[in-house]
């Protein structure tokens, strides 16, 4: 049984793409769209969870993404709490399972973690009561689903059918937890043939298996594609020997206007941000036609509003708390 | 005239449980009874103190709880502003007065306040306005009035009455201002027999007149004791003369299994948070059935909300601000 | 056109009083007057930005400021972010349009923005879409144009008209961003006369051109003012060859009670806060009766309400985003 699934299948935590069902993102994208502004007047603050605590379990900086989830819960109407916990002060403090115990004490009822360590918000969702929900915000190079989900659902709004698409992701695919999930929720979803670009040193061993085609040479693998996925450069890993200097790295692998000449003429261009102009992506594409960097921003607060509303508003079987 | 009431005996400002009356903690009690959630479909969101703000005014660094009051405070649907302020900014800055007409002036109502210096909220509450509160969120070695009321009301929720229970309190007597706030409000409520256990030097001279039996040795001070209230070592004081290191702290004054053959069947045992473990208490004991540590923690929500809406909700005599 | 207004000539960004008309900001101050509470039970939360998302965007440090922004946020019900970026941090990361486009992207409504470059923005101004409102709390030494408006507030509550008024600006005037913006207000709401009283050094050149007078000693300058506006000195500037030491500078420019003897009967005495107590103004003269310091304070609340009112609640011509 998949501890994200509550017994009667609904989403009770949001821990990973993998091993999700395409009708369960699908549902989570059909979600996501109910929430979407039309226009500027609509209103964009729901109830739905008023009354409910939110905790934003923070173990890695990170404003934009915490940024997200905080409005995202706001517009539900929740109450937010923002932790900023830094390995060193939670080391000589409490351990983590006595923070979280002491949390859900609070009666708080979702905790949305982002850790260095893979596997800690699966490791929490294992240790928290029936009624409490972990939304996984990163973790390690393991999974960031919620980005994932805010790209599928850019790719839909664009592309409306997954089945037919190439979708190409470019950049460092070892360390990045946003191509695993992006990988999973493509397959899933059933595109047509999803392609990883990077250097040797840069790509996973039996990344195959995931079902995905490896390119090395950037121009090759844009061939034809309809989506173009970035990765962002993590500049503290260029001093490493994994990877060349900015310099060399957009030489090679920076996206620039003349080889969007390869993809499809109605290829998106898209990117997790922060970008890092002239580095992984010329400044023209950036900001170019193709370019739906900024929607996905939008998109993410929708889908993160979707998966919260989803995984906190299942009804209430299985909980025992609070009533003793 | 107690600070602490208005003219009509109601609580105005909680300062510390000294010079309160038990009817007046029996009433804190009763109203944070009424503020528990039933059961996890309970509204948690009261509009209370809606259209209030409510500062935390933190001298001394404390995440939990300023956590707790912030949402206590959220709860009852007031707003909430959170300052951390160190000694060192604010002695270059204005006068810790100024800063507080300043907040008046912005219409604050209640600074829940926590420093290092004994009396500080005391001070405060001389020199604020009349329709405004203070709530003591632990001051010096003097009280943490909202800490021991909470203790009260998990006592309370397994033992009912006060009149018949032996309880002991463990740990660094001389430096805790919990021990101080629970020993005033023990002994106002009643109950039979308050001890206080450690060693020679961490005793305060004279704490016998505030009604309490002392004890050096841990085994002979547990002896048939119904309730067990550990304190939180502060492992930054363990450099120093007074205290023993961790191991030797542990050995004489570490609450084990072993030596929870000495207190009443049905005793429980509690703990401040966050609890040093393997230093005052021991793993199996924090988490074991008698352990009511976590509902300790859920309970003192209900009694800071109880607390703010009592001090907040007065009805509005003797105000004379902001109509000019 | 002036980029502050919108196409009918209503308020759309908040950039500094220099150009705006004088209709416009007596509606603003009697926007702010309707706002004011009436006595301590008026209701002081309003639905009037529910489901609006402001952001306190400071590049600058400010306690004070940013406080009194987000309590005015919170009182229209809006939802407020705050980011406290240091200047270190913004250059390594994205470009401040990549991280204004983001916060747009996230929906946010309105921009608050200290900036220690003057001009920042007016700049955010010329690149957010129409449907976007700017405030500015403050650029380098350009305008602090909120603050003059809660200086405006104060001196019409206490004097009615301004066409009889004698206004005296005292303290560094060159460095100063409220002076600038105190005296676009003074002479746009019609002052009869609005002084500056500093050293040489810290007067700019050219200032006449505003339309004031220039003083250098402060008793000739404060004879027969209906109004003392006391500007704060900045004690990091201190030590630079531009100002006195504090105590050379309290024997020239500080505000003694000797001094009041100057002024009219009925003058009041302004600060922006926080003072400094023995360098640019005796105790004395800070807690006197003509002070009306705290009253400032109060008003600035009501007064960045009204203006966060008044751009957000336009109606909605020419905006185009998120309805794609």
């Amino acid at each position: 049984m998949n501890i994200q699934l509550d017994s009667q299948g609904r989403l009770k935590h949001f821990l990973g793409i993998e091993g999700l069902s395409r009708e369960l993102l699908v549902e989570i994208l059909d979600t996501a769209a109910s929430l979407m502004p039309v226009n500027e007047k609509a209103v964009k603050k729901l109830p739905l969870l008023r009354g409910k605590t939110i905790v934003n379990l923070f173990f890695e900086p990170s404003t934009r993404t915490r940024t997200t989830f905080e409005l995202a819960a706001k517009r539900l109407s929740a109450d937010v709490l923002n932790f900023n916990i830094n390995a060193s002060s939670s080391s000589k403090g409490e351990t983590l399972l006595d923070m979280l115990n002491n949390l859900e004490a609070m009666q708080c009822d979702m905790f949305v973690v982002r850790h260095d360590q893979a596997g800690a918000p699966f490791f929490m969702a294992q240790h928290v009561p029936p009624h409490i929900s972990i939304v996984n915000a990163g973790d390690g190079r393991h999974e960031h689903p919620t980005q994932a989900m805010l790209d599928m659902f850019t790719i839909r709004q664009h592309k409306g059918d997954f089945s037919q698409l190439r979708v190409a992701i470019i950049g460092d695919i070892l360390h990045s937890r946003v191509a695993r999930s992006q990988i999973f929720a493509l397959t899933t979803l059933g595109a047509a043939e999803v392609r990883v670009i990077a250097p040797f040193t840069l790509i996973p061993k039996g990344i195959e298996n995931m079902g995905v085609t490896v390119f090395n040479r950037l121009k090759a693998g844009l061939k034809d594609v309809d989506v173009v996925m970035m990765l962002r450069i993590q500049r503290e890993r260029m001093r490493s020997a994994l990877l060349p200097s900015e310099h060399e790295y957009f030489q090679y692998y920076g996206l620039t206007e003349d080889l969007l000449m390869e993809v499809h003429p109605d290829a998106i261009v898209m990117h997790p941000g922060p970008i890092n102009r002239g580095v992984e992506i010329e400044s023209s594409v950036a900001d170019g036609a193709r370019s739906v960097i900024l929607q996905q921003v939008t998109n993410g607060i929708a889908v993160r509003m979707a998966i919260m509303a989803m995984v906190l508003g299942r009804g209430h079987e299985g909980q025992s708390c609070h009533s003793s």
